[in-house]
């Protein structure tokens, strides 16, 4: 850019961070505490997704959905527990958790934390330099050492016809939407779908969900998409498996929509949440300069530097990189790749990168944790018992009924759920756990110790529940495995 | 005993259990299920005071109090919740999880796992010799290779004029009262008290909590007890500390008692409650015959083996060796007593008693986890910073304010409560873990397998806790260490 050189002071940083959710925050700040200078990039809300349309939003959603549920389950609470929600304070209150979709927080947070910050769209051009768009001027900004790619990932939208001018909702629409559809249809049976589904569903909306598939949850333990199919068939919403959408029409802007199915049935709803997956967002980064192909995932090693680009210099981290498409995982690669840019910058040659090192994200191959704020709780950490068979593991998969630990029926009537651990029989150490009932989100890091700790079955042994916990189902899992 | 011989075949087992609480067996399942014969002697109720007058009726009538907690912290549930307990329900509720204090599933239970059941008062009569007292009719158990007293432990009561004519609580009463009383007194700040306390006051009762001491849970870290008191005042029961009872006076049976205060003031409640300690029910069980003190703890190794008993064939697991007073702390030694007793017999004679071994209850002295049910919930594992302080750990003391991690806020509007690790500097890894915190009694597991795993910190930046759950703690605990 004209009149704009790289040798001006304030233009030029350690390192320039593409995207401001926590992935870029934690880069930036990481990079910074380290000892470089760090600059961040956003053209929306600094805080991202996470802050505005997905963890936060849809937390605030569910929250009083599984706490209505576990009242419901407790004798002396429940019929008080089984009015209908207030609808307009759920609603507010997920207003507040959102900061009412303002950024000013976390704006000053980065100032605090000694991060510049530039509002803009920004797009790398050329090695090691991004031109930021502000408003009618540009900015070129130039990094000494590293571009750290964070601009996440954004709803995939399917081809169908009539889909645009129908005006679908994404996860977006489904977190942020200010009044309760009298009729939604959900399309796609992931985390996303069976969250808003539970949230919408709640709040009052009649709700179907169509999958493509067989189940719910495919990528997790069957059980788990089973356990939440059957809860939301209970709590009134249609969950139909094997149905394809092939188009989606609404005439009147006003007017419903109708969503046609491959059979030729159409479904009318006020509105349609397609949750059928995510795109990358470097479609405009300017990744075309620098020898990468605009809209692609970011290949990366496990310090979350892309491979191919010559020097080494660039990063994708969080979401852009596929790795794992969560807050936690992101924030973690860039713990891990704002210690790896630092080292690097400082002329360390030698980083920790070998398995578990402090620069290396083992942990997205080995131990993602992920919890679905469903009613019954969906939390897994590591490999499913397919994903161990097919990584060629020696494995035995323990199951044990949730229902029959003593913690679990004391903390809700009629308690339903199960919990799965898959042993390596070679190493004795676990591969991966499944939980799935109510109140298992926090159980979820007890698994992920044992899994990312690698502690073995023996110890695992000493490590005693508490009893009467709903944890106390470790021992059982112990149990069965000893037999 | 005349007409009962030692070589009467019914009457000779492997292993003998006095008691049939969890403890008792879970030492008589493991040893039968290695190969040897037991049999197990009970004169009260088998499933032992955990399955009647402890966890269980305790958590029964807990739950409901923390779920109608949980859910005034919602929005869109808050007025719901705000109605009173149904107090009927909640009793009715109690009785049913204690299976209204009727045995016959679990004698049914032993008969299953193949254990030999005599109902009855045991008492040790010399080396591998039990009496019987079976109403009318004495019976003679030997032993070929072990007995297990696992006879459990009392409420302590103190000495005080008037107490026992004034028929004071215990946990027992405290635990199967049938009605609530309008006003109760509770004397002791332990985890019996303050449980006790949360639950009558919640079920509607005018509830004065007595402590000697500075605070709450005094052998907790400080602020647990602290967190309590506070929510217990706030809840309305009077919580006053620095204070002895002299006295306890009921005139009229059934009229009210009254309380004297060290200071000659007098509390005049309905039912008076000491949670003052306890005792080991070792004072009628033949101790006298082996050559030890009746009514003394039993000093045992890592295998729950008797120290000073020639030949080494008596075992004390569970409350009666005063290692650790805890159901879940029992069942773990049995399973490890259970285990040498059989490898014993089999003449084993190199068991792994090392730390961490297979037949050493290493945990009882490092990794103790217990969950105090109360609203706000504490929950902690291994030693407390005075503990380490005081065993020599050069240690480092890292504290957490949980009110500031995302997901308790979204758990709970103005979440309060707080997460404490202490670190072994010279090992870098975690010697003890406190959550004080709504909902904390699930996270405790994380902690336990930290501890009881030895997982070192690094490996632990390596367990993402899954976002946005209360378990980010271990985050935030992380970086304040890091610094």
């Amino acid at each position: 850019m004209p009149g704009t050189t790289e040798t001006a002071g304030q233009d030029t940083y350690d390192v320039i961070v593409l995207g401001a959710g926590p992935t870029g925050e934690n880069v930036a700040d990481r990079a910074h505490a380290l000892g470089l200078s760090a600059v961040i990039v956003e053209s929306e809300l600094v805080g991202g997704e996470c802050s505005y349309w997905a963890c936060m939003p849809s937390k605030a959603l569910l929250r009083p959905v599984t706490a209505r549920a576990d009242a419901r389950r407790v004798p002396g609470l429940h019929q008080a527990a089984s009015a209908p929600l207030d609808t307009k304070a759920v609603l507010a209150h997920r207003d507040a958790f959102t900061s009412h979709w303002k950024d000013d927080g976390q704006v000053q947070w980065l100032d605090s934390a000694g991060i510049d910050f530039v509002r803009g769209k920004a797009r790398l051009d050329g090695p090691r330099r991004v031109v930021v768009a502000t408003g009618a001027d540009e900015r070129v900004l130039t990094a000494r050492h590293a571009v750290a790619v964070c601009t996440g990932s954004r709803a995939l939208l399917p081809d169908l016809p009539g889909l645009t001018a129908a005006r679908p909702w994404t996860s977006r629409e489904a977190t942020s939407a200010q009044s309760v559809p009298p009729r939604l249809v959900v399309v796609g049976g992931g985390v996303v779908g069976v969250e808003m589904a539970t949230a919408w569903r709640a709040l009052g909306s009649a709700v179907t969900l169509l999958v493509r598939g067989g189940g719910l949850l495919p990528k997790m333990e069957p059980f788990a998409g089973e356990l939440v199919a059957e809860a939301l068939t209970e709590a009134g919403a249609a969950v139909r498996t094997g149905v394809s959408v092939t188009a989606v029409r609404r005439e009147m802007p006003n007017g419903p929509a109708t969503v046609v199915l491959d059979g030729g049935e159409q479904i009318v709803a006020d509105e349609v949440l397609f949750a059928t997956g995510r795109a990358p967002r470097t479609d405009d980064v300017g990744l075309e300069t620098v020898g990468l192909e605009p809209g692609t995932w970011l290949e990366v090693d496990d310090t979350c530097r892309v491979r191919g680009v010559a020097d080494g210099w660039l990063y994708g981290v969080g979401d852009v990189n596929h790795r794992a498409l969560l807050t936690h995982q992101g924030k973690y690669q860039a713990r891990i790749a704002g210690a790896a840019i630092a080292a690097r910058a400082q002329g360390t040659t030698d980083l920790d990168t070998g398995r578990w090192g402090a620069h290396a994200a083992t942990a997205d191959t080995a131990a993602v944790p992920q919890v679905v704020f469903t009613d019954p709780e969906v939390a897994s950490v590591g490999l499913t018992a397919a994903e161990a068979e097919h990584a060629g593991h020696r494995t035995r998969v323990v199951d044990h009924d949730l229902g029959n630990v003593a913690g679990a029926g004391l903390y809700a009537d009629g308690y339903r759920g199960r919990a799965r651990m898959i042993v390596d029989q070679d190493r004795e150490v676990l591969l991966g756990v499944t939980f799935v009932g109510p109140a298992v989100g926090e159980l979820l890091h007890s698994a992920t110790v044992a899994v990312a700790g690698e502690v073995p079955l023996d110890r695992l042994w000493h490590a005693v529940p508490a009893y009467p916990t709903i944890s106390e189902v470790w021992l059982r899992l112990l149990e069965t495995y000893r037999g």
